[in-house]
């Protein structure tokens, strides 16, 4: 690896040339203008795999195009699918940015523009690391192939599809994703948990029309008042979730993973301080990391119903509406629990009030084992490339393209988070810090040497 | 008593005539194009008072005049305050109306016009009431006080500084008004009680800036959630509310009353019929006429916060609000509410949520004693107009002049209704039943006779 750790120091500045001539790409896939753009960041992207010699393929969609390429089989040892998106988040507000959003601009060790981290710098690791590889070795010791799609930030509507069709093409052992972040800085993670979500609206119906809350109030049964009892009997006073069977498939914390959240010595003061509030809350028994990546919530994400202008309108309301949702953690099953739900909704329900819920979405959490050989070969290879042994972190959001290789290719997703939280993703001065891009860089590529010593 | 009979037969189609000449008068008083109009009706009230020979005032506000008028002291005898408005609601929808609502139309025994009901024909009982004891006896039994507004239906904003300013011209041992309705057709009723009220707008903020529910949910306190639970905390399941001593000043229902209550017939399935339910609920253990008229309640009117657009957003909002109230029952103080209220709802506030309770208005219940001498000659007097005696009952609004009157001036109201719940008071299509007018009118006379006989 000496060869390649040369190659790396010299092409210091010619890596971070590329990374710029791509991050001067608006490629922002929700504003229709962008659409060339949109293409010339696909086609700058697919260059670079033709100019390794890779098999590389544009291919369209209903949407902006897919980038897909691949290096030459290897045999015995593991295949690898790199995802990546080099569309980006529109830039507003323009006038809080400090140097223009597509005018990638160098200030204490960072790189600034739109798409610095989110995803165009992370993905461009794994694009030079296989670089770095060939020039000096002549060949990869794995298969690697490469997914790089332009409509991640518009919700990725045409992977599925793609994935659908070309599920033999894009067999693989393992993904590796690097779009997430690291636990803080010089402190690299492997996200090896997310949770899953099960999302619902529920409306509930009362008398056929708004009544007169003097007249009617105390005998007719209130929808607003109904909708309140319902949510609230959602959770108890220790945040248990009280839907029967809810907790049955939960896969526990492990002591060890307990200890190992525990020892990142996470600040909750500063957490606080960061958004705003004077304490925290949640489930009994758990510490504010072990509730945000590994418990289930409930969260109502809105309600409505009745008057909400200025002063007083003494109305009973015909009608309320709540939006909401459950954060799964592996194996809870988001079918099994909005039956158990909406069987205790039903029996809560009292008379003069009809109830209809409504599954707006749901996916299984995600827990990639610690013990797999893949995850042990990433942990060497962040060693290798950042000088630290990386945390092993959950995180609470859910990424759906996570579930769809799972479900689709059959394959476990190695997380590698190149990022830092303070990244300014999807906000004005949006950065990536160029130290991290090289050390992603080098991790990645001792992560294809560190596959490569594993059987197929 | 027959010349006032005899009177009152000959003068069926006069007084029809004269009602319908008010009735054409379009007096919206929340349309600015309809101000002159207003005004004209008042003039009209005016010049009927001016008729009779009574001293007239028209009073001029910071809105829409009051008619006052007064007929001469009668020493040892008590003195009546009648209160009735000239100002109406908006015709509304429009195309919903059978014949127009300002061309007053004869059909099946009632007369459909906008206001026929509300108030024009019931406040003109005691006017055409007059009209017949001065014209057949040349003198009252009684000083007879008139405060005719027109804003009741925009609020009555400009009633509170007159009673202030007037109170020793407007002094009165009992103040009378016909603005409500029978129990039902044949069934002349007294209201002797209305709920009061104490109505609340409550704000919670959580963090700082809405924040993602899968990198916070679960540890960071959900305004919504915390809205739902201090909601649901107020009644329990059995309709009863928690607040802390909210029950300890509440007059309980006497087994008179509620005899009387239950020996109405109130049918319970065309009214769940009416309002277009399967089924009600309210306090255990009592029916629900008693909820309605009776029993305090908590209805909440209105809630909001978070996402209610289209699909599922994973947003845990930073603020909930919601407005409630609680209808009272005499003799609850919802000042003392208000207080016990808020420390119920602070102790109930979770880590990481900013409570804020406001206080939008408060009104207590009223309840007229039964053996009030007044109430009984108001009972004779009905059934000699009406020929059937009144039933007694409440009512689970507030009218919030009844508390004003009593506050001002310390005198009871009596609510001498001659509507019916059909009348389509406030919608298209209003009317007021021909034979309820004369009833009325009859009712009103006896009842000035009927004062007569008590002693000051």
């Amino acid at each position: 690896m000496d060869d390649i750790q040369q190659y790396l120091e010299q092409h210091r500045e010619a890596f971070e040339d590329d990374l710029c001539d791509l991050l001067r790409i608006p490629s922002v896939s929700a504003d229709s203008r962008h659409r060339d753009d949109l293409r010339q960041a696909a086609n700058w992207v697919f260059g670079q795999f033709k100019s390794l010699g890779l098999a590389a393929e544009l291919v369209e969609t209903a949407g902006h195009p897919i980038v897909y390429a691949e290096s030459p089989p290897v045999d015995g040892v593991p295949t690898v699918l790199v995802y990546g998106h080099y569309d980006v988040q529109p830039p507003d507000p323009l006038d809080e940015w400090i140097s223009p959003p597509f005018e990638p601009t160098k200030r204490d060790g960072n790189v600034y523009a739109r798409g610095a981290t989110d995803d165009k710098g992370q993905m461009l690791t794994h694009v030079k690391s296989v670089q770095a590889v060939l020039a000096t070795a002549g060949k990869l010791p794995i298969q690697i192939k490469y997914l790089i799609e332009g409509e991640e930030e518009v919700g990725s509507a045409n992977i599925e599809p793609f994935l659908e069709s070309r599920r033999e093409q894009l067999a693989c052992d393992v993904i590796v994703i690097s779009d997430t972040s690291q636990f803080g800085p010089g402190r690299p993670a492997i996200t090896y948990g997310l949770r899953g979500i099960a999302y619902y609206e529920l409306r509930l119906t009362g008398p056929k029309q708004d009544l007169h809350s003097g007249t009617f109030g105390g005998a007719v049964t209130n929808p607003l008042n109904t909708m309140a009892k319902m949510l609230a009997a959602l959770v108890d006073n220790n945040g248990r979730i009280q839907i029967p069977g809810f907790y049955g498939d939960v896969v526990e914390l492990t002591d060890a993973e307990r200890e190992q959240f525990a020892a990142l010595s996470f600040n909750e003061a500063s957490f606080m301080k960061q958004i705003g509030v004077g304490g925290v809350s949640g489930e009994a028994g758990f510490t504010t990391l072990e509730r945000r990546w590994a418990r289930p919530t409930c969260d109502v994400h809105g309600f409505w119903g009745g008057y909400s202008g200025e002063g007083a309108k003494t109305v009973l309301p015909c009608r309320a509406g709540a939006k909401f949702s459950f954060r799964l953690v592996p194996n809870q099953d988001p079918k099994k629990i909005g039956e158990s739900l909406e069987q205790m909704l039903r029996s809560l329900c009292p008379p003069g009030i009809k109830l209809e819920l409504i599954d707006l979405h749901g996916a299984p959490g995600v827990l990639v084992p610690l013990d797999n050989p893949f995850m042990s070969a990433a942990a060497k290879a962040i060693e290798r490339g950042f000088g630290t042994a990386p945390v092993f972190i959950r995180e609470g959001g859910s990424i759906p393209i996570v579930n769809a290789f799972a479900e689709k290719l059959g394959a476990d997703t190695l997380l590698l988070g190149w990022g830092l939280d303070d990244d300014n993703t999807h906000s004005p001065n949006e950065k990536f810090c160029l130290a991290d891009f090289h050390r992603g860089i080098k991790a990645s590529a001792a992560l294809w040497d560190e596959l490569g010593k594993l059987g197929a």
